[in-house]
């Protein structure tokens, strides 16, 4: 693990680093020390690690629960090479979302081959954060929706650490078969007018999931118009489940 | 209105009244004056205005936020007298629960006719309840879920002072055409193994709701298997909405 730049902001410390290939981002109470929760975030299809979402919920993942924070590129996304055949199944993605097909399956198959990869790249990076004196071997929650879930349920469901996961704006085209072998506490957000993502697709989802606490929070809008207060909520479930 | 008894506790007063035929209960804070938010809450089918769920939720609304708290007992329940065509369908309804037939089309035809009573009654309560001066004229909010939801759904259509409400447990089929008049903001609260309330009506009433701001927490459980933190959400939703 190399880390390549820091700086700091409303007692927020961000570190870039380089684990191997993966590009990522790692944030921090300012001075802080010893360990403490760790939320992994997983960016959404053609976002990256530090997409304004995720800067505003690592921020206050950081400031108001004093937890750190960390979000590594996707393959194909933010500081990292093109890779041809992802390029080429996510240009069809969108066309087929212009063209209003429903591009659920070609989206299942899509996240499936890159979960192959970022499955165990996100270990890798929990392994060198976790590693970090002000990190630590403390429990890891973990927050992604969209491609952040598509690719989160299967690592959620790998990943003994997170014990604690916030989930949605995805369907069980994707994800139903790794859901079903998830047992711990899962937030899934739902938008109920989601564009990309059939309302029955994401009810199914939340359905597969075999965690004894999950709770669902549909709400009005789009794929892209999570309501504010849904961060809100998001804070006290990590605090309730990771402190 | 007639007061019949007045209690304390926990820094809860509590009055019960009656209003015409209507036997009711107020809880505020200790000691208060002036003007507060006042939430009403319906209760569930073969209780009473003092339902032990009815009887937390009301100290913490008052205890936590101050708010003024009242509840009546719904025709053929509590202390009201018995009725028999009401009696008659309620022995039906459990019947057909314990013989496993879906019950939701009685239930439906149950809750419309007694809520022809309830709504005006709810009205003469909040009248008479808001003219007391450590109540008075602020905003009011509804909580009822499975008959308070029945119930609910209509009053709530009808009654312009109630600023947000807390449904749930219920169905399309008793309440779809009221839903459709409510505006407000609605927390909607679903149990994803409802054994009396089939998943996909109440999907259609959360649907059915005109509400800009809605949002649907469904859990895992039973009808009566509402999760604690529900409680907590609640009374961050009723602050948001009704301070």
């Amino acid at each position: 693990m190399r880390f390549t730049a820091q700086t700091s902001s409303g007692g927020v410390s961000e570190r870039l680093f380089t684990l191997g290939e993966i590009p990522g981002v790692l944030w921090t109470p300012e001075g802080a020390t010893g360990p403490r929760p760790l939320i992994l975030m997983g960016h959404g299809g053609g976002r990256h690690k530090k997409d304004p979402g995720v800067l505003t919920r690592a921020h206050r993942f950081v400031t108001e629960c004093g937890f750190a924070v960390a979000a590594a590129d996707v393959p194909n996304h933010g500081d990292r090479p093109e890779q041809v055949e992802y390029q080429r199944i996510a240009t069809e993605i969108q066309a087929r979302v212009q063209a209003g097909d429903d591009p659920a399956p070609l989206i299942a198959g899509f996240q499936s081959l890159v979960a192959r990869q970022t499955v165990p790249e996100w270990q890798a990076v929990l392994d060198a954060v976790q590693a970090l004196p002000h990190v630590g071997p403390a429990p890891v929650g973990y927050w992604g929706v969209s491609l952040g879930c598509g690719l989160g349920v299967p690592f959620v469901a790998a990943e003994p650490r997170v014990r604690a996961a916030v989930l949605g704006l995805g369907g069980a085209h994707a994800s139903a078969e790794a859901a079903a072998r998830i047992t711990v506490p899962v937030e899934f957000l739902l938008q109920w007018d989601d564009e990309r993502v059939p309302r029955s697709q994401a009810l199914a989802l939340f359905d597969a999931l075999a965690s004894p606490e999950k709770t669902l929070h549909a709400n009005p809008g789009g794929h892209g118009e999570l309501p504010p207060f849904e961060l809100d909520s998001t804070i006290r479930f990590f605090t309730r489940h990771l402190r």
